[in-house]
């Protein structure tokens, strides 16, 4: 097939990468050179501007967006709203907002731009030697281009998931099942870390690695990050995060159903970017009104 | 090697199978006839009584205990105490709580009887075809019998973690570390559960296993759950807990740790045991109080 990708960081170049390797054309285009010029290497047909991109081929089109989720993702899909013909193919690969999704669906509708909404999952490894894609959209267009998933996902790796969004949706419920295990994980090994005994920790991932009830992927790349950087030495510990788990959260409160643990693991990370910690202050000062605690100065 | 294990439950057995297939000779009891009678079957030689048990050999022998954690394991490592030989070798592969194990250390060496604390992991399959061990005690007596632990388990799937407590205290981590995922995978299926998709959840935890960042045994564990039950019909939501979440949280406290998304966990599952829902009802009963508004009755 013909696949034409906009967006050529991490996940798009490797992306680009699968498809080539899966001897599939790869038309694309990014705004910066240097990620055109390496998706060239890869064998892709990089076009220098976003017209050329969208002139470039015309009918029946399967175009692909990788690109950071929220108003560059919005913004580019009213581009294609513009270019694009009716009986094209748009795909958003990227974390979009599954709301979002919905919305893009119906936009596209109007001029019959097939929308299709895909989770990926399995990081930049996965986009290029086999991914884990959930799509949401209509059936007749999942099934024109199923090939496709079947090319660039491990076996069983894909699943049509339903109408437009529930691609995302599922994404976003896991990436909210991820935040919880990372954070399990987190505090596991800070635990045994300020623990009574002394243990080799990259030696405790890789014996949790083999055999036990933890086994996971996750518990692999902690092994591999023990492996490279055993005292965890320049990093701030502080844990960003790009919103599917804010947005599981709110999902959660919009359903009425609990889900402390993928909350707190949010929580979690947004505690960990407080550096300024006014809340803790104002407590340590309240220790000191009513109880005349020292108040931990800088 | 000859091994002498007491206990024949679920674990037991499995280990018996595993040491009967790596050509061990194991002596063994259960207090349960069908047990024994089930040990006999599996290649091993049952005792009838504990002190022929104890009688059928009387130097350097190695001892393993598959037993339930607490009173039942304290008691009869008391008897081994009295039972074995300066020089015997006494394992516990139970789920003992570390601190525990460190007092047996001590006692069993008044006796010049050696002890090791085995934390094993990998459930009843792990413990019949590969298991994960973590083990605490002397090096010099790990490292006569290391063999056996490369037998059990499966490659690099154990771990000498250091001084007497170290194997049950890493078992206890990671049991909070698994808590923690388990709750995870659990609030994100149910959000898909009641969520404005209709997913086929059996599919779902299929496609996070092939490719997803999420992919783990727990996971795959999930998906043969709802393999067997989709509806999940029969089950009560009740979700007992026996013991090493509970010492994690404990060891939380004690090191002054902070460890939320492991406690939460712990608490969902008290929570879970919670029919009565006192707490519940003197909330609602406190919204009428104030606001008037209606107590939900049975």
């Amino acid at each position: 097939m013909k696949i034409k990708i906009i967006g050529l960081g991490k996940m798009g170049l490797n992306l680009v990468s699968n498809l080539v390797a899966n001897k599939h054309e790869v038309v694309c285009f990014d705004i910066n050179d240097s990620q055109r010029e390496a998706a060239k290497k890869l064998g892709a047909t990089p076009t220098d501007t976003l017209d050329e991109f969208f002139a470039l081929d015309t009918e029946q089109t399967i175009n692909w967006l990788m690109l950071p989720s929220g108003k560059i993702t919005e913004d580019m899909i009213k581009t294609c709203h513009e270019k694009l013909n009716a009986g094209d193919i748009l795909i958003d690969g990227g974390n979009s907002k599954f709301a979002d999704s919905v919305h893009h669906y119906h936009f596209l509708k109007e001029k019959d731009i097939h929308f299709l909404d895909v989770g990926t999952s399995g990081g930049m490894s996965g986009a290029r030697d086999g991914a884990c894609m959930m799509v949401g959209g209509e059936q007749a267009i999942f099934n024109q281009i199923e090939e496709l998933f079947e090319d660039l996902c491990v076996e069983k790796g894909y699943l049509y998931c339903g109408e437009a969004g529930s691609g995302h949706y599922l994404k976003m419920v896991h990436n909210g099942i991820e935040y919880g295990m990372m954070q399990a994980i987190g505090e596991g090994f800070n635990l045994l870390h300020h623990s009574r005994f002394d243990y080799d920790l990259e030696q405790v991932a890789r014996v949790f690695n083999n055999g036990s009830v933890v086994r996971s992927w996750l518990m692999e790349l902690t092994e591999k990050a023990l492996k490279e950087n055993p005292t965890m030495s320049g990093i701030s510990g502080q844990v960003p995060s790009s919103g599917e788990g804010k947005w599981t959260v709110e999902e959660m409160l919009e359903m009425q159903q609990s889900a402390p643990v993928i909350t707190q693991s949010l929580l979690t990370r947004y505690a960990s970017m407080d550096t300024e910690k006014y809340g803790e202050k104002v407590i340590a000062s309240l220790r000191n009104q009513f109880g005349g605690h020292e108040i931990p100065k800088k």
